[in-house]
């Protein structure tokens, strides 16, 4: 069951002037079920993403990739859930493409101005003729305030939808910035993420666009992890409709910049709390490291150790196990006898051993709690990084399992 | 339960002349349970040895490899299972001295002549006075056909005892290799290994010995991993008695190595046969490859993918998850379209998706069989790397929930 997180509510889903979203149940994989979102935007709407880095990326991806490039404006986003149309060679391309020349009849644009997105199985061919079937009705549905029933119509192993609102005060004008996400299992962003839209009605140039969403998803999707497996269809868009009266500029964007990260943080904190058999949510913070490099490898190292992940499961202080992780995280130089491990507020360990300190019964407290911080001091330099993952538990193995049968 | 793995017979592991072998329940965990192990050398016998890469590396680990650098000669290998003296500080060095010291003076030796090791729960005290009560019990026992008996006291949570001999002809005379192995969790050896104790009677010099354990770890233990997790203790030890008439020089030293490696790759797989609850025992062979770096990258990643392993697992050929992890291994300019991935002898994805003659029928029929190949031909160079792995179950989950309980 996913780690303190509710299903969204609906009201407080703020809807962005300039975009509307319409869904349907085309029947991708199962019947009667909401697996087809269009996201259609109003003209002069900027538009920028960050993709996963596998090579094996999906066919949407890379025609999603090129549509950017081509830069005619983008004028509707189609997601479908059921099928990744990953590991599908030609073929797959060229399924991509039909979907957007097919939505781009329908809402009388040109191709090139659709971006495709497909997130399921891998390796089977894209239903292609079910998608075209369902655009009607996706877009017989559009509306504004549909991001409640647009956050449900992209899960796929979720249990609970993602979604998040903001509103932030500009130069006395008021900017609203509303997003959804997906994703539960094969989650390891890597300079990419998850399938995650935010939109806001400032006015944001392309450039700057691109660059305030890859900082997002730098300090957000690019900071979780479930199982470690990076994904083939990994997205995070980035939506300026540009409705409100705000032009982000110089001045603004470091407080636009923070409203867009703290909304994909909870979009990305959602996604870990949700991650496939969680019960437990980890905050890994790492800090006095030389670079964030090799922050992030012990943090990763700790966040993907199976040890680890089911020590925490089973609420076991086994905490030497964090130790022999960090130990073997890579970082040659590392002295672990200056290093200090902190359960919560619970020094664990130091001197490269147990901290004398460290009560076993303080130990057992902390793991019982559902939200627990691992804190890692490293005492060699100046940089943090913060990272979030789950536990690994028989829910896990079971959902994976069975996933696609 | 140990795929295709059996418990040695103990007639067929054949005693190396001038090693001896000792066991004692010690109780350090538990009671009636034997947990020592002493290893006596007669004089002059050449010891070598690779140890883990883990910057949290066992106290053990260091005082054993400061001794093997003294250069003294070893007499005695002194192994406790129950507690890995790992992230145990100051304390942990000054026990693993004290058990050194107080075995040489039982045994008329030098302090520097031992080599202690230790596997078991990390960052708690070594119960040091209880190894060394169980010290006098140990050296009565010592037989130079123990190694079955031997092979059973190291064990932590093997299910089945890991042993292996082998005899080559060299120049007209007979030599043996016997060796024990243990490990079934936290199994990824990093250039090094899980404990391993391999001996021969043939007369092998120091150098060309720590030449030959370094090979045969490179192609045997660090071709191996259960759950990505390097452990702090992780040892092999290569030990030549020289009580034969052959001394391995230039000419026999290929034909020496293939033995030696032969019998450290037997010992090698067995763990990964026992790896904490397996059910299916994988081979990865990735092919063709520009160097031996990125076939073990691609190696690795889908080796230690949980979503691949659940699928094994289950004996559902969800293989796309086999091409997302081939995706993300980290080898930036691979050509996914030129590779071709083969399950057994059945071909399953070629040009980027799957292959026009796989019949989902195939993939079942290969995923209902214990032993499995993965095949990856990379189509890019001429380098080849074997690497072995086992699937992922509840009870891997189950075991490691539970296990310092």
């Amino acid at each position: 069951m996913p780690v303190n997180l509710s299903t969204p509510v609906a009201a407080q889903l703020l809807p962005v002037a300039g975009v509307s979203l319409g869904i349907a149940e085309a029947g991708i994989k199962r019947k009667a079920r909401k697996d087809l979102l269009i996201i259609a935007l109003e003209e002069d709407v900027t538009v920028a993403g960050v993709f996963t880095t596998n090579r094996f990326c999906a066919a949407p991806v890379t025609v999603a990739r090129e549509h950017l490039a081509v830069n005619k404006g983008i004028r509707a986003l189609v997601i479908n859930t059921g099928n990744a149309n990953a590991g599908t060679g030609e073929q797959g391309m060229k399924d991509a493409r039909t979907t957007c020349a097919e939505l781009a009849k329908l809402l009388g644009c040109a191709s090139e101005q659709i971006l495709p997105f497909s997130t399921g199985v891998i390796m089977e061919p894209l239903p292609v003729s079910k998608i075209v079937a369902g655009m009607p009705q996706a877009i017989e549905n559009l509306k504004s305030d549909n991001w409640y029933e647009a956050a449900h119509a992209i899960m796929t192993t979720d249990i609970v939808a993602k979604a998040a609102s903001r509103q932030v005060k500009l130069g006395g004008n008021t900017i609203t910035i509303t997003g959804i996400s997906k994703g539960s299992g094969m989650i390891h962003p890597n300079m990419a993420t998850m399938l995650g839209y935010i939109a806001t009605d400032a006015k944001i140039a392309q450039p700057l666009l691109q660059e305030m969403v890859r900082q997002a998803a730098d300090k957000s999707f690019n900071c979780i992890t479930v199982d470690g497996d990076t994904s083939t269809n990994d997205a995070l868009m980035l939506i300026a409709t540009g409705k409100s009266a705000v032009e982000i500029n110089g001045a603004d964007r470091a407080e636009m910049q923070a409203a867009i990260t703290d909304v994909a943080t909870e979009l990305a904190q959602a996604i870990v709390r949700d991650g496939e058999g969680a019960t437990k949510f980890i905050t890994l913070q790492i800090e006095g490291g030389k670079d964030e490099e090799e922050c992030k490898k012990i943090g990763y190292a700790i966040a993907h150790s199976p040890l680890v992940k089911t020590a925490f499961f089973a609420s076991d202080p086994n905490l030497g196990r964090i130790l022999a992780a960090i130990g073997y995280a890579g970082v040659a130089d590392l002295d672990v006898v200056k290093l200090r491990l902190y359960l919560d507020d619970v020094l664990v360990a130091e001197n490269g051993g147990r901290a004398m300190s460290y009560q076993e019964e303080d130990g057992q407290r902390v793991m019982q709690q559902s939200d627990i911080t691992i804190r890692v001091v490293l005492d060699r330099g100046e940089i943090d990084a913060t990272l979030w993952t789950c536990d690994f538990s028989y829910d896990y193995v079971k959902i994976n399992a069975s996933y696609r049968s």
